[in-house]
């Protein structure tokens, strides 16, 4: 059995690396840029160094960017009394594609989890807490998966004692669900958050 | 609304552009390497440039290689009164994976599609004229595509005049299939090629 060139099974090896990318899906991209004009596979590797040498962490929202502090963080039509912390920078953009709001962002890195040795000091807890101004409204968007709710409790609890106002995003039916086939955390939520109409 | 740093875009685009890679997909890998240590990015970014330099088509076969003619071709211990037709390098290792070919191969480098205006001329066939000697044995191994199958009565015909003997892979039930879903065609095939037991 022969197998692939060097260059080609370090290629394959790299793809897979990558999130979602099994064997199979990193030989099918391995093989497409073998296939493909040398240009695009120049562009690809350009993005790649580019990316790592321009794209830095804001300091002080942590979000990704190219100029320090971000554009959300320097844009003076952002609405300084609202300020929503998010996991991970990719959260950021999740929010700026609704237009549905207007204020800060901060970035906490990540979710407390004790069983990985993540605790309150690998997240970006001080700088948060240097940002905080009295009246402000804190919006708690962290995942709502066990951590992300454990880590949305915690926060609550430090900033209990600021004069913040502590809010986090409402717990339902995503538009366009079943009912039928929405597992019962969600429905006991949306029930327990009813509104009225 | 904020979008990504320029560079970030960059690379969604370029990852996008990838089979397979939709625009969720690619703004999952961005993020991943804009996570990743820098290291792991260069590693990409370096196998990309490493596989369009180094990899080439073996002049012979048209695989593809590093040396030329690739190991195949000039391995002594492969049968060379064998040569199997397929229609792109990567069906080459579906063959090597399962030992269960000792000949060489002959890549078309696609199939026929006036559609797509793809025509004899397009494809490896003048070398694969030269390839040919007397009692030679052809498998002709293009998919069980209609263009594929179109490609294998092509040249079955051209090569009918030759002393040569053109046989093509069996069509039947794929292993671990289910009777019950399999399509139409592949049943009457199933049946047409039926064998004794």
């Amino acid at each position: 059995m022969r197998s692939l060139p060097d260059t080609a099974n370090r290629l394959i090896d790299e793809f897979s690396r990558l999130p979602g990318i099994g064997k199979k899906t990193a030989q099918r991209l391995a093989f497409h840029i073998m296939k493909s004009k040398e240009d695009s596979a120049n562009r690809l590797s350009e993005a790649l160094i580019d990316v790592k040498t321009k794209v830095r962490r804001c300091s002080v929202c942590a979000g990704i960017t190219e100029d320090d502090p971000c554009s959300i963080c320097t844009d003076p039509k952002r609405d300084e009394t609202m300020l929503c912390i998010v996991e991970e920078a990719p959260d950021i953009y999740a929010f700026e594609r609704t237009n549905s709001f207007n204020g800060k962002y901060h970035v906490l890195g990540g979710v407390l989890s004790p069983l990985d040795g993540i605790g309150p000091d690998d997240l970006n807890f001080k700088s948060l807490m240097k940002r905080l101004q009295e009246g402000m409204e804190i919006v708690i968007a962290t995942n709502p998966s066990v951590e992300g709710e454990t880590t949305s409790l915690y926060l609550a609890k430090i900033l209990s004692d600021l004069n913040v106002k502590v809010t986090r995003l409402a717990r339902g039916l995503p538009v366009g669900g079943n009912l039928e086939y929405t597992d019962e955390a969600t429905l006991i939520r949306a029930m327990e958050g009813r509104t009225l109409i």
